[in-house]
């Protein structure tokens, strides 16, 4: 999807103006982090990276773009013919996709000249947001299906086209094995599924009539609905109708009712009749809490389809992402108000066995550093890995994290250090802006 | 936002298939409705025509998309013929953009060849599943606002691209007043606002130095944000600078702390100083249950603007909307599994003076029909409205509204009766289903 510098919060506009009248050209360091994990999340996944590089690449004014911020009313001539030339200078610092990250990492950092740092905060925010949302959504329902199949469903109630297409790929990214979404089948190269809807079944006469055209169009890769009237009965009728016909059913589909009862009993009816390679697969409501019950209760599911509950991330459907300013013209920064903690300057993630250290950039500690350079004057500097590397990646790092951190219910934190130094650079400057604020007081009480 | 027919699950694609190969050209009707609504709404706000309308229009399969799908190995050459070929042909009902609808009505119909109506499925219901999902949000945040100014500041926490364009719209729909998103502000005419971050402040030496610096640039129109230290101490430099420059400050910005004593002392302190019209504005974590308190605590709060819990509809993140198969062939039809309770028949909603009535299509009861033809032959009917006249309608019809229907705490259910035509033909469908499955029950015990 094309995207277009309008697409951010006018203040980034207003500031980037006020940046430039008051002279301000001076490098500055933008980290995004997040404070603290969502209340139902023990780990986060990192991803949304393609498209901030391709963003960030992209990044023109049309001159559409520079008419209608002229009709605002709100910036002079120079500023509307500086935008025309803008252009991207910086570098940006990026974990990989697929990462496993935590509270108060810096997943990414931008560096430039500080009004074009600013400028891509709305946007790189937006994209990092929904797709790191739903690979650790993703990653939580991989971590309870042992083994089992999982299908992105969750199309028809994704927020919108571009949601829609970032949730098929960040499930596949995070452990599902395939999508229902054809364009992203088309645009990722993952893999494809879909059976038939019930209102198909209601279609025909009678769901026998229904079972036989469908196997008719699809003789050996059909699965079928069961479930449109009377699970038990639908299971017979697929298993009678596929004898007819001479075909192998591939598998049956529930959708509704008490599914670890009829997925038993759907599969005595199977096996009993020598169908014993015929897959069972479950949608309807499903989410990680769900799929973890269907289980442990032993239904004999093979594949699981999951949709809006996993799409729309609805046990925690935000991050509080956070884009920081920590360094301004070689000089750490940051922000004291309570409840709003960061840590100054650009920083370092290192990874050891069980624990990370969070650390100045240029310091060199055990374990492995996390951020990497992915862009530099504006410009790519290497290709990034391809879908299913990152899918290859994460699911590397997801198999060596402990397993109390991958508990769905229970709150685990992962252990963050913060390195010798950066405890030092935060205590000089919160020693430095506590004398500042007493001083201002001071003199405003003069 | 250019679509393409392979924004869908594949399992429309499969039907598609197996109904032409079995000869199944027969019109159908799809009503779009919502069986039960969400736990926290009393109502729901539609929206989303406006892209189904254009999605419609330019559904084409590009010879792109052919050539993926003869990749998926799964269709014969016939068929993807056929597809290179394919318009929608049939005809579309809907509700306005702006109505409040309920529990059991529909909302959209589709009538076509049922290939072509099944086709539309996925991509309908996405569509207007997040416009309307958010409309519903933005109209409770309205509904506590007293008169006072919304705005849309959410742009960095939407589900992507897409949703931030749906939700900068939909807000605007549904009562607010503007939005910090500048492409909607280009895309859809609606009104663009925007401060100064925290980093603009930090980036200085000094608070007072971001302010000059700010004004500088914005002398008329700045709106300073006066949290980053100490929210008085803010308040107080933010007077002390405009007199200084002779400039008038138009507002002042809070995003933390404890915002009803804050924003009574900085009110206090902007009165003392003459600066009556300098406005005061909200940010942080607001949703219509925060607003709601902060109001009722008295706070002097002019505007709010609202971000990550508006635009991911974060207390409800969906709606169960279902796209069902209610007519086939002329002949009504209906399913019957537990819980999925559903009328038959293509229908008509009436709204009379607090209740509404669901009827069929073709009665003619009191009150005004809320479903009017929108596409006949594949062609828009007539131009809809533009966002401005449905944002007037939301608002007439908002105000009709029972004061108890928009409570936002207390779960209160519309009067929708269905018309006594409607429960017979319920009445004989079901008869008439039971009696085929004691049929099916006793054909299958031979």
């Amino acid at each position: 999807m094309k995207s277009s510098p309008l697409f951010t919060d006018l203040y980034e506009l207003t500031m980037l103006y006020a940046y430039l009248e008051n002279g301000k050209k001076e490098w500055a360091s933008f980290e995004l982090f997040v404070r603290e994990l969502p209340k139902n999340r023990n780990y986060l996944v990192f991803s949304g990276l393609n498209d901030v590089v391709e963003l960030i690449e992209n990044l023109r004014f049309s001159k559409e773009d520079v008419d209608y911020l002229y009709s605002l009313n709100l910036f002079p001539n120079w500023f509307l013919d500086f935008l025309k030339e803008f252009e991207f200078t910086g570098k940006v610092y990026s974990m990989r996709e697929g990462e496993v990250f935590f509270q108060n990492e810096p997943v990414l950092r931008v560096e430039a000249p500080i009004y074009e740092a600013q400028l891509l905060e709305t946007a790189v925010m937006n994209q990092i947001h929904i797709s790191s949302l739903i690979a650790t959504k993703a990653a939580r329902i991989f971590s309870v299906s042992r083994g089992r199949g999982l299908s992105d469903f969750s199309l028809r109630r994704t927020h919108g086209f571009d949601a829609g297409m970032k949730v098929a790929r960040n499930s596949y990214l995070a452990g599902f094995n395939s999508t229902s979404n054809v364009l992203a089948g088309k645009v990722y190269g993952m893999p494809v599924v879909g059976t038939v809807a019930h209102s198909f079944i209601m279609s025909f006469e009678s769901e026998e009539e229904a079972f036989r055209a469908f196997l008719k169009a699809f003789p050996e890769k059909a699965v079928l609905l069961i479930d449109t009237y009377d699970t038990v009965e639908g299971a017979k009728k697929a298993v009678k109708v596929s004898k007819e016909m001479g075909v192998k059913l591939r598998g049956v589909r529930l959708d509704s009712g008490n599914v670890v009862e009829l997925s038993k009993e759907v599969r005595r009816i199977l096996d009993g009749a020598g169908f014993t390679e015929t897959k069972i697969i479950v949608s309807g409501g499903l989410d990680e809490y769900r799929i973890d019950e269907i289980l442990k209760e032993g239904a004999p599911v093979d594949a699981f389809g999951v949709g809006t509950k996993f799409g729309t991330s609805a046990d925690s459907p935000y991050i509080d992402f956070v884009y920081k300013l920590v360094e301004y013209d070689g000089k750490p920064v940051m922000k004291l108000s309570p409840g709003k903690r960061m840590y100054p300057g650009r920083k370092q993630v290192f990874r050891r066995e069980g624990e990370d250290v969070v650390s100045l950039f240029d310091e060199k500690l055990k374990g492995e550093p996390l951020l990497e350079k992915v862009i530099e004057n504006g410009k790519p500097v290497k290709k990034l890995p391809e879908l299913k590397e990152s899918r290859e990646f994460f699911l590397r790092r997801f198999s060596e994290l402990p397993d109390e951190i991958k508990d769905i219910h229970r709150k685990v934190e992962y252990p963050v250090h913060v390195s010798e130094k950066l405890k030092k650079l935060y205590k000089s400057l919160e020693r430095e802006l506590e004398e500042e604020e007493i001083e201002g007081a001071e003199n405003n009480n003069n």
